[in-house]
């Protein structure tokens, strides 16, 4: 038995919560925020057998990787008046970080 | 030095934490939801002695143990008007997932 | 690589997350009320080398260490009138409880 302790955006945590549970891995997840990652993330806390720490790295992986974004920035303002930018620019969301840990006994109580 | 890391229901967290407390035990909670356990459930962190283990898992299963209540639906409307059940429903309330990680080191800084 | 788990006094947290940051040890917070310490705890939790050990829990020592504070007390009432009390009087804050587990695997997924 290991313990998977993932800390991941905000915005991915929902998605990774259901992809878990479509391959019957159940997790609690941990208000968190700020350090590993930009702020707003959530810690997940997963029971895996030791065969299922694979699987549970290629699920985290598959949902939460680093990929990049091509976001056209808002109109701001400048002294001369609004500025339009015409550029979209590429941003890097997502990321997980991943502790493993051994668990010497696990229960239900 | 072992760190008991058990997910139990919100509405038994109060009386585990008085529980342990009672027995010596000193424990953290972490807001959590979803997963090992219906919505609402809270993580307690709790580092205890090797040989204090056994007694942690029995404070733990006498409050949070999974066990059945009787509960009496409310009424309520149908298309033919409201719906009286006379019949109490049985539900199951509680249970604990717990983890039991080895502590490499332990200080009060 | 050591995974810190530590829980500090919430007027701590920040003080500490910066310190650990300025020597480039990047932590996550979790919420966490009761227990170790007085109400209003903040958990961290530290992924870092086994060589940095030694570094995160001076820095933890630095900021969060138990230590008194002279505090003069508010005035309050009592039947007979407001009582002024012209003694300060010496209170006991911080202290930070450190669990250090083994990290069997480390990701950036
Ligand atoms: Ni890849
Ligand atoms: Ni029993
Ligand atoms: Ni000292």
């Amino acid at each position: 038995m290991k313990l998977i302790l993932t800390i991941v955006q905000d915005a991915d945590a929902p998605k990774l919560q259901n992809a878990l549970l479509e391959h019957g891995l159940r997790s609690t997840k941990l208000a968190s925020t700020g350090g590993f990652l930009r702020e707003g993330n959530t810690t997940f806390l997963l029971g895996v057998e030791d065969h299922q720490v694979e699987r549970a790295k290629a699920i985290i992986h598959d949902v939460c990787r680093e990929r990049s974004k091509m976001l056209r920035p808002l109109p701001h303002m400048s002294e001369m008046g609004p500025v339009m930018p015409n550029e979209p620019i590429e941003v890097t969301i997502g990321g997980a970080t991943v502790f493993i840990l051994d668990v010497e006994e696990f229960a239900k109580l």
